[in-house]
């Protein structure tokens, strides 16, 4: 019943949790705390003992960007916005603003022990977001049939990053940095030519 | 006296308050703090536990997403800005903004003795959302009386929420989940077909 | 030497940091921390404790939204882009996303007995806030005098608004709450018909 | 073989990370923690303690702001979005997101032993600011032979600009305050007429 007009609304809003989701994996690198005294070199140390956190910045960094390379292909083939379209892209949104958090919880514990536990939740909110995009998808291609041939290599992608993700989930327990790379991997497979 | 042009700062600045506002609420949910020691079960103990950050997440990611599309639809309607609509406006994005807060305080306290007062303090920070939707679209049908039929049910909408909010409140003294739950639904109603 | 297009992108990034500003304020209410213990008497007594907090959250909004009126009725009168006004434009920007700083030191010290000097401190970030209003003001009315009449009454509010957060400032050593109300009271008088 | 509309969403999700970034910056300043006892003093001495957070605040906040005036004169230019301009401009704007993180690391260490150490780390996060920006101007040259003239000085600019914060890198280690202030001379040296 209700009604919207085109996708611009659409596209800024979520734009904009884009950008925050992005931008906000930087809040998760705290400043090292280091004695005053000494000489540099404990800052130093310091900040290369953050690597972890880096990593994840970038993983992180690189999923949100090409989850939105792909929602802005998705939505630009988009000509009648519906509510239904409206939620569904929600649910997608959920699991793009939900990423930070794995995130800050692989930059904690991948030196420790719990590493296979932290990165397997990792994976896992990656699955997530492969099943909300795949979702979001499928939404739009049953609405627009005539641009299946675009749409379609999204929905395949989308459809078998769920298994993936499961795979890296399990293949954590053995290697949690080969997972976190894996799942990475996964996007950068999505922006081949 | 002012003279603003058509919606679109309107709408841009609208949806970055809400973009933030519902991406800053996975900030609030906080790395578990497990000790490095023991295997990964801990951190996934820890991770668990965390389980009424999440429901909180969830539900007030529902809310804000559906302010949104009925903001969306809403601002549709919309021919002439005049400053009273600008401040309005501004009204009902300071109960969107203010919503993380009361998450934060559900989420922190939900399995206290304190679930009570959190869920009647989340309940009542809805009411005041309800409260402030209803004005704004009370103030876009008294501009756009030719929109009637497409704004009254929003208008019906925000006003039955208030007191839907209010009876939560009140529920929430005895069954705090319930409460939240039920404050959760009304957006689902919103959003019927 | 460089060339811009219309002013899209001035608008879309200005609202970006007005919509963030406007969001992160409620960062800065924390969660009141109460005993487990208790009934949730606490948690109402904590969350009462907390007016200043809501308080300063209330003023700072208030000022951020008609200071984003104002920059909108500003700039819906530019035509042409330069340089200089997205320089003149940035520095405004940066007294709007200063503003959560003083805002926050208000909500921790008005009760105590540094309150005159945080609502001093507070006053003058505000006349920060106004002088880089003037300036945009004048900026934008040298460059199109043919919006004399509407753009000077900008200037004029503005030009007085520094001598207004002056005498707030002086005002706080006296009262802490009178000064920020005055200041909060300086933004009602921007938006009379 | 993906096709995007023009640069419009490139442009709001590049404003977006802008934006918050450059307004996360003012969260990295903590209300100073002074007794509740003692005048007022104690809060005014407090808040002038903060200066170095006010300096890498203003000093970030004017590279952000070049950033984005270099960003918007580019994309300004481009008439064809494809994949690799997105993923290009995906790595210019880590580079920016990045920042607010050595900010709030040169605002903790400047007065301390480890100030070298925090200024070269800063002036190193610049230089790959500059080096993104290169590669992003490089891009857009390569596809838009037509508009070599505008875009050449900021190719060169950044070019050079890769030297000037190893420069500043290694000045550091004698003054970390210089270095910091060179680094934003890049910056003011990048808005010459």
């Amino acid at each position: 019943m209700m009604m919207f007009r085109g996708p611009n609304r659409l596209e800024a809003f979520s734009d904009g949790v884009f950008a925050i989701a992005i931008t906000l994996l930087i809040l998760e690198i705290k400043v090292p705390q280091v004695g005053g005294l000494g000489s540099g070199t404990a800052l130093w140390r310091g900040l290369l003992h953050l690597w972890p956190s880096y990593l994840a910045y970038l993983l992180a960094f690189s999923t949100i960007l090409i989850s939105w390379i792909g929602h802005h292909m998705l939505i630009g083939q988009v000509k009648q916005v519906t509510q239904k379209l409206l939620i569904v892209n929600g649910f997608f949104l959920l699991t793009v603003s939900f990423l930070p958090f794995p995130t800050a919880v692989v930059a904690e514990y991948l030196r420790s022990e719990s590493g296979s536990a932290a990165a397997a939740f990792y994976a896992l909110a990656n699955l997530l977001n492969s099943l909300a995009f795949f979702l979001l998808a499928r939404t739009i291609t049953a609405a627009h049939p005539d641009s299946l041939a675009l749409l379609g290599r999204s929905q395949r992608d989308s459809f078998l990053g769920i298994f993936w993700c499961l795979a890296c989930a399990v293949l954590a327990l053995f290697s949690p940095l080969a997972s976190l790379l894996l799942v990475a991997g996964l996007f950068v497979w999505w922006v081949r030519p």
